[in-house]
């Protein structure tokens, strides 16, 4: 781990929430959907099943937890459509890291999947703040 | 298990390979991409974190084998680009199910995510069999 360094696009595009035991917790920089991605904090894994038994486990218990924080804090009870979408794609990022997003009947681009649908929308410091705190105290 | 049933949708797009401990694994009916996808044979699941600690452990287990045996079958040693997809998205089909995708460099929409890009691409009767074969031999 002391020579883990995060992707440069995903430092770019990012602001790092914290450190859980495997996975670097990241917010995505746009406010259309609540999107987090965890980054597993090993060198040079590509793809999940480069990692180890004990080192899978963990990445889904991690990958769990976020997505039921997430769900209790933004998923609209009305919504109709609400669902995890939760993906390790990476052809343009090799680092490896698993997208968590929020999906809700009327987001941006419901119900197809997020990547290369709408610019991002940023989010204001304080804005952005709020909800990492929020994220931060309910996991 | 008893009251397991494969969505419409997916019994549609896909052919059934075999049954693995927690999953029902599919073939997705288009050769774009060597494309198979795990459904955990459990009523009711929408999303990962829905699944027991176990069946979650189980899901992992199963895609990082699925994940090995397809890159070692279908992916081109000598592409740069080359990369599992793994997704749970079902915005569309409800019931929880986790797409496997090979992607290489020069690939149908390589680097894009393969969601609503182009067309399927049917497989014939015996070259389905055969890359199901190949599948089922290799887990």
């Amino acid at each position: 781990m002391a020579d883990f360094q995060l992707h440069p696009q995903l430092a770019k595009d990012c602001v790092v929430i914290k450190d859980l035991s495997l996975c670097r917790l990241l917010l995505m920089n746009d406010k259309n959907y609540p999107w987090c991605i965890l980054v597993p904090m090993r060198v040079g894994k590509k793809d999940i099943y480069e990692l180890t038994d004990a080192e899978q486990k963990q990445l889904i218990t991690e990958s769990s937890r976020l997505s039921q924080v997430m769900m209790d804090l933004f998923c609209d009870k009305e919504t109709k459509g609400k669902k995890m979408n939760v993906a390790a794609l990476g052809n343009m990022v090799p680092q490896l890291h698993i997208h968590h997003i929020v999906r809700q009947e009327g987001d941006a681009c419901w119900p197809k999947p997020v990547w290369g649908q709408v610019p991002a929308v940023l989010y204001g410091d304080a804005e952005a703040q709020a909800l990492m705190d929020s994220i931060r105290v309910a996991l």
